[in-house]
């Protein structure tokens, strides 16, 4: 088995033929004393990993690429620097694999916006290696972007709260979800369920917003406190002044008319974006905010206390995420993308999992 | 004298002829005894005075109209139900009049707020009566809506605080501008001018961006740290996530490239704005909040809470507005909103003064 120079990957070769899957070796960085090789045993499967290997977010990607940023697996190599890791620890890496944790930002625990930060697939390091996801049989992980799994949360249910779940829990954490606030998650996707699963265990009195009246069963389901259709004109009507923040999760938001939802924020209040679509925002006038004092805001994942917060709180409230799983191989691989692409009964994310049935028992 | 009935008022007539002033007796509303009657001798002349009566912001106005709603004057009248103010105070009143100070956003001092706020000059009272501004011989307000204004205040230069002032002021404090924050102003005219002065007093270490480099000098004679100049295209780069908050007090948003400006915050900083322009904002993508996490908002005026703060920041430490007086007549009303208008030689802003000459002494 050619690890450790390389993991057995399933990839993407062409950005026209991005639903088949390849398998074969690709490099991996060079091991260095801060670094975790993780034998992974579970890969979420994002949204992100479609607009990246189709070329929706630029056509311009390192091939063959793996894709893959909410993995769980095992511990199996671990640096003489590393801290808090042991080998045969259950770990898990999210969406960010790197940053130079020496400039402003990152000091400041803001690692998630440090200039220099790499995505964990299709990013490259200095020596020109090229990140490379978990859609694979191995990762190697700087120890400051590589977490514990808590006992008790389930490895299937756990991989997509290392990306989509830290994507709302933080701007929900910093933005003071909480208890005696009213929350409302905008869109029921996979992103949006998290959000009221956070929301919910944060202690706040949690809505949903959406244009699809069939999503309420599952709204009510997740633990929200009411449903509410966005349809027609005048569905903002009843609701004004009402929220704290907005957690908008659609991808939609080029097609909203933003000051129905300004308008059932109290004063002072954020409508705050993390699904973000294709198209610009619609054009608005400055007014728009006036009649509250609102503002509107995005997010990029989150920072590693709020990973490290967020999986304690997973933990101890026994928050459960809707996953459906599929064993992996070029042919669960494509499934999952293809049925992500197509929206395609997502309730409300995919796992890979079964790693031991086509990689082996790794040590 | 017709007064109580009604206030001698310089007037406009007509949308058209915008910049013609009537003198004429105006209707005040039926005193009630939570009222101050208000003779008034300054009022500051806002670019909202010139919005509303050249139709900028809706042809669609009472007429005829007296505008001005940075007022100072004495008390000559007090309800039986006024608690602070009394016969022979100086006061003053801003930019809103009325609210039902009863609502969930009046009980939270967010009345600037209101879904019911009036404002000061061509708002309706419930018995249909045009409230009328301060370019006339007196006002009648109500005391929530009225200020003592503090010993040591010079009565043309504390007129514009009244709303320019406080217009930057709330935003400013609600966004934590003080010391160890780094506040960039942006667009050095009425607004931008109280914004250095308010973010200086304040403690915070206060930056200029201005598309003029003429107007560094004044930048730095209102007590900046530094002027930027916003000329070219890569003006930001040397900013990247510097500044904690931008005020925007620029109405000319819909020509800026905002992500250049969005850039040059911290992360999660916020780019807040008080000056509005008459088109839309420029269409931007939603990505473009994520590299740091940034908001975009706007706000209304502010608080009576803030509005006292800030006159007691004021008297304190004996912030002086740049102010040119102008005596009021239908001529000195007509120069003074079409200076406003043309943008001539504002620094930075204009009071009308010498009431008592066109109106004789008043009690």
């Amino acid at each position: 088995m050619p690890y450790p120079e390389t993991t057995d990957a399933f990839t993407v070769t062409s950005v026209d033929d991005w639903s088949n899957f390849t398998r074969q070796e690709v490099p991996l960085k060079k091991f260095e004393e801060d670094d975790i090789d993780i034998a992974v045993d579970a890969c979420g499967v994002c949204a992100s990993d479609v607009h990246k290997i189709n070329g929706g977010w630029g056509r311009d990607i390192p091939l063959p690429l793996c894709v893959g940023h909410e993995i769980i697996g095992k511990a199996v190599k671990v640096g003489s620097k590393v801290k808090d890791i042991k080998v045969g620890d259950r770990v898990g890496v999210g969406a960010q694999i790197g940053a130079d944790l020496t400039c402003n930002n990152c000091k400041a625990d803001q690692e998630n916006y440090c200039p220099n930060q790499l995505d964990t697939y299709g990013a490259k390091y200095a020596d020109g290696t090229v990140t490379q996801g978990g859609y694979s049989s191995h990762v190697r992980a700087h120890q400051y972007f590589t977490f514990k799994i808590p006992d008790g949360l389930d490895t299937a249910l756990a991989a997509p709260m290392l990306c989509a779940g830290l994507t709302t829990y933080s701007p929900l954490k910093r933005l003071g979800a909480g208890p005696g606030k009213k929350v409302a998650i905008l869109g029921l996707g996979g992103l949006g369920h998290f959000g009221v699963l956070w929301s919910v265990a944060m202690g706040a009195e949690t809505y949903v917003l959406s244009h699809s009246p069939s999503k309420e069963k599952d709204a009510l389901a997740l633990g929200a406190k009411q449903f509410i259709s966005t349809k027609g004109d005048k569905w903002a009507e009843p609701w004004k002044f009402t929220f704290d923040l907005i957690l908008n999760c659609a991808d939609a938001t080029d097609r909203f008319n933003l000051p129905d939802y300004f308008s059932t924020l109290k004063v002072n209040g954020a409508f705050h974006m993390v699904g973000f679509p294709d198209k610009p925002l619609p054009s608005i006038m400055a007014q728009a905010f006036a009649p509250n004092g609102c503002s509107l805001s995005a997010s990029h994942i989150g920072n590693r206390p709020e990973m490290i917060e967020m999986l304690e709180l997973a933990a101890k409230q026994n928050v459960k995420s809707w996953v459906e799983t599929i064993d992996i191989s070029e042919k669960g691989c494509k499934e999952a993308v293809t049925r992500v692409y197509n929206g395609d009964n997502v309730k409300f994310r995919f796992t890979l999992v079964n790693y031991d049935a086509i990689f082996g028992k790794r040590s």
